[in-house]
């Protein structure tokens, strides 16, 4: 397996039931994920050590570690629906979301893989939206349709479902926050079928089964972004849940568009004051071809794999290192490298304690290196 | 006279007479009235020069010179409507009008001079403007106004009205195209008596009895820019005159706030792409305030006044170096640091040929230093 080289990543059979398995276990998300793969080597190693970590990270009782059999279910009942679980740097994951921190370790993918290969604007804004953002909606999503671009949405009521309905053809793909056969809203399925028959696609990070809660939406938003070169904002009361795409934009480095609107609309608030804090007017297509043309061509590199030579220093610390550690943390977020600084403790059996904690439910991580207390 | 302290800047009166004959004569504006001062050394000596300089640029008739009676005529007739005629420097003069490349020489100010010392911000749109542009335009003018700040605007219909009419009060100045006994619209002018009467006040650079004529508008607009701190275009479509006055205030290096809206609106066309060229999005007073308090404080240097020292070169070209210069020149404008280089000629003697072509109606001065034929 040449994990260096994006064309040809490919998981085998038993890693990718491995990488399920260690994704769909309790307290690890992923970015827990890629710090286990790293540290221990592959999922295989990581599964090994899951029970004897959250043990000693003071788990009240064991966290569930998702079984053999529950990973080859999912695989299986996936196939049936035309879904595909796929790693970052296999062919149909989105190359851009292989580059964010939190990358899902396997994408659920439905429909036609090529379109997860096109570069990609996310269209998103008010479910309640104004006649004219439904139009500016439609209008800019053909634009950037028929300029090759796919549009990424999040399948609501509103303007996702006017920039979906309109790039069926030129290339549509609708990111899930709950799993595949968990469609919301509901009365979005036929939608949905529409953009698969023709071929468009859905991604999730969810399980089949998962029906998707209040907090699964942010968290999917990281996702459109992701897979984006940039996001048009079109239409965001204040504290709206597109300006929480917008905000994942704009830490993931991708381009921000917002459209203006009358001071005296509340639906444009948002979008007004995206632009105050530099995001890029928009009113028509080419402003944002515009900006993101000379980003297209750099070529995206592959963050996450099973390294071929793991660190060796397997990281195990004393228990007056595990209480120095837990005691440097609190509910503020400190720095992994302060952490090994202040603590003294190697760098390995800080990750070590980490683990521990994080799998007992305990730590939580945050972007940049960050973690913090539960 | 202690020219170079503000406070105390105070033409005599023979010297008002002389500085009004020069600015009302043929073929003399803003940039011509201050290169003359500056190498004749006084408006006085400029006159006495004028006839000479205008034959020996080819005029075919002798362009007018106006006359002591005239220029006393138009003091006291300005007098009796209450308008005063002041130079930069002088109190009243809008301390910030005197830094722009074409200030006038001389300003026609009525109504109570302490208005034109408070802190300005321009206030323009469409005349044609919607509603909601008009409710926008009142609520940021009251509130710019209780800030303390008087608003500039051009006593037109649609967004000047509304700005002035709700800051008779708090402070508010027009800009008038014509002179103060012509103004425009007609139906302004109970507008501009309450402005009068209620402490505001009207300002012109045209002569009484000046009726505006289309060219005058675009003229007068770097005056509404050039008072103020910054300008807030409400509402304008593409090639609108708001539009220009948005130039003049970045060309004089003042604010540009633009107010967005939606990019199926056509009055908002000219503000989005002003947006998009890096004016600053207002959404609400605190926008404006924010972005000129920290240049509020800076102090303001006097750009003109008779210099106490002129030149001695007086600069009497020979007749070959006059071909020279004229060869020189064409109709794209050329700096005149350029054309004493090229030419080899003496600079005073450059200014002196620029001076006749100037005054035979052959030349035109733009901003930066630069000339060209006519």
């Amino acid at each position: 397996m040449d994990v260096k080289t994006s064309a040809t990543v490919r998981l085998t059979d038993a890693q990718r039931i491995d990488w399920l398995r260690l994704i769909r276990s309790d307290n690890v998300g992923p970015r827990t994920f890629r710090s286990l793969i790293n540290h221990f080597g592959s999922a295989r190693a990581a599964l090994d050590r899951l029970p004897d970590l959250a043990r000693r990270g003071g788990a009240s009782k064991p966290g569930r570690i998702c079984t053999q059999d529950a990973a080859e279910r999912e695989i299986a009942q996936s196939a049936r629906m035309g879904v595909i679980l796929l790693a970052p740097g296999e062919y149909g994951y989105p190359p851009r979301l292989a580059l964010i921190d939190d990358a899902p370790p396997l994408l659920a993918v439905r429909g036609v893989l090529n379109v997860q290969t096109q570069p990609m604007i996310g269209i998103v804004g008010s479910r309640n939206a104004s006649g004219a953002g439904l139009k500016f909606a439609q209008t800019i999503a053909q634009d950037l349709g028929r300029a090759g671009f796919a549009i990424a949405s999040g399948l609501a009521r509103g303007i996702d479902q006017a920039a979906h309905r309109v790039t069926l053809q030129s290339g549509t793909v609708a990111v899930l926050a709950g799993g595949h056969d968990r469609i919301y809203p509901p009365e979005h399925e036929d939608l949905l079928l529409d953009m698969i028959e023709q071929g468009s696609g859905a991604i999730s990070e969810m399980p089949l089964g998962h029906t998707p809660r209040a907090r699964d939406f942010p968290r999917r938003n990281r996702l459109i972004s992701g897979i984006s070169l940039g996001v048009v904002i079109v239409e965001a009361a204040h504290r709206s849940g597109s300006l929480i795409t917008a905000r994942f934009a704009n830490e993931q480095g991708r381009e921000v568009f917002a459209v203006p609107g009358s001071p005296l609309d509340p639906r444009a608030a948002g979008t007004n004051d995206l632009i105050k804090q530099g995001a890029t007017l928009v009113t028509e297509a080419a402003d944002v071809i515009n900006a993101v043309s000379p980003i297209m061509g750099r070529p995206v590199e592959l963050p996450m794999s099973e390294p071929n030579d793991p660190a060796h220093d397997s990281g195990e610390p004393h228990a007056d290192e595990r209480v120095r550690i837990v005691n440097l943390l609190g509910p503020s977020p400190i720095g992994i490298d302060d952490l090994i600084r202040m603590s003294q403790v190697s760098a390995a059996s800080v990750r070590t304690v980490l683990f521990e904690l994080e799998l007992a439910g305990r730590l939580e991580r945050h972007g940049g290196g960050m973690v913090s207390l539960l």
